[in-house]
């Protein structure tokens, strides 16, 4: 630090005699040199009982033993909080999965490989979180464990008050999952091996160039 | 990795038997052991043209020096992303800070110094987001540039507007601002110097023990 340059004083000189200060110095490029990895969003969809969240906290584990900046979103710490004002209507989902994607690109700027798990059941609003940022910024993860294996699972229990008519418009059962056309990646969440999963998923992360091979 | 278990199977087992899988695995305190600082949210409030947002991104960039994990969330971040479907009502405003203050909470369980500069004029407003984080996890910095001061600089020529009526609502004029009455630092961004700001708030994170002392 060398000058001492009051508010006032720095709105005055502009940012070009004063760079220290400008707004843009520390980007996500500046996060991406000090901590050896890029920032990406990692959006898991797949039907509920499909492992999204599962697989994505493991993920995040294996991420985090290798010293890389990451965080899940997920029902847990985004239904609770964030859109604790939203029901289940189709408007309310579209605005709950617009917010998720905004909040992902708030940590995908902030240098952080953030990890999304929600049923995201709808082609048109998994899109548009997508374009929210640029290409390559978003790798679509389909947990494909198919209705039979969920429903089977019934991890919550979900799937036999559905059955029962006790929830209203469950994805899979009274309300459409639609499935990715192109996902960057699918995983076979209804017969592979976790680790195997994280295995392919962490893959993609090195093959895509987000996270370095481990050395 | 030691079990290959299939999603169902870690059903069936549990955490205990797998506890590598476990969601909490990677919480705040594994984030903060690994990066040797804790997180914290430093909530910027004061009239516009206070230097808030100069502050908070002078803040940032020298915490990003001593290689802490940090993000700013700001208008620019904020207002065409997130909450661009609010306006500047009363009740627009009270959903702008509840939104920014979740998002902060997210920040900050992801082990992140996160930095709020926003007017953010009603002290309700700001106690909500306070409460919802644990004690001194929430740090209110009041930038104290009075109107008068900031009516002077007019950075972006929003108070002449205001003046003239072009701008409804505007915060000081228009609109009341209620001044923190007893927040977690107060910094002199009317007449002190920048790097003097940076350096008193820097300090109140060493004294926090929110980051160390730099070696």
């Amino acid at each position: 630090m060398t000058a001492s340059p009051t508010y006032g004083q720095l709105t005055n000189q502009g940012a070009s005699t004063n760079i220290a200060w400008h707004h843009a110095s520390v980007d996500r490029a500046a996060r991406a040199d000090q901590r050896g990895h890029r920032s990406a969003i990692l959006w898991f969809t797949g039907l509920s009982g499909a492992g999204k969240s599962t697989l994505a906290n493991a993920v995040n584990q294996a991420l985090f033993e290798r010293g890389l900046a990451t965080y899940v979103l997920d029902g847990d710490n985004v239904r609770h909080g964030l859109c604790k004002d939203l029901g289940f209507s189709d408007a309310d989902r579209e605005e709950n999965i617009r917010r998720i994607g905004e909040v992902a690109k708030l940590f995908l700027d902030s240098g952080v490989i953030v990890l999304t798990a929600f049923v995201s059941p709808f082609r048109a609003d998994r899109d548009k979180a997508r374009a929210l940022v640029d290409d390559g910024d978003f790798i679509e993860v389909f947990c494909s464990a198919d209705l039979g294996v969920c429903e089977e699972r019934d991890t919550k229990g979900l799937y036999a008050k559905a059955r029962a008519g006790e929830i209203k418009e469950f994805t899979g059962i009274s309300s459409p999952y639609e499935a990715p056309e192109s996902p960057e990646l699918s995983v076979d969440t209804g017969a592979a091996a976790l680790d195997a999963c994280v295995e392919q998923v962490v893959n993609a992360l090195i093959e895509r160039g987000v996270i370095p091979a481990q050395s």
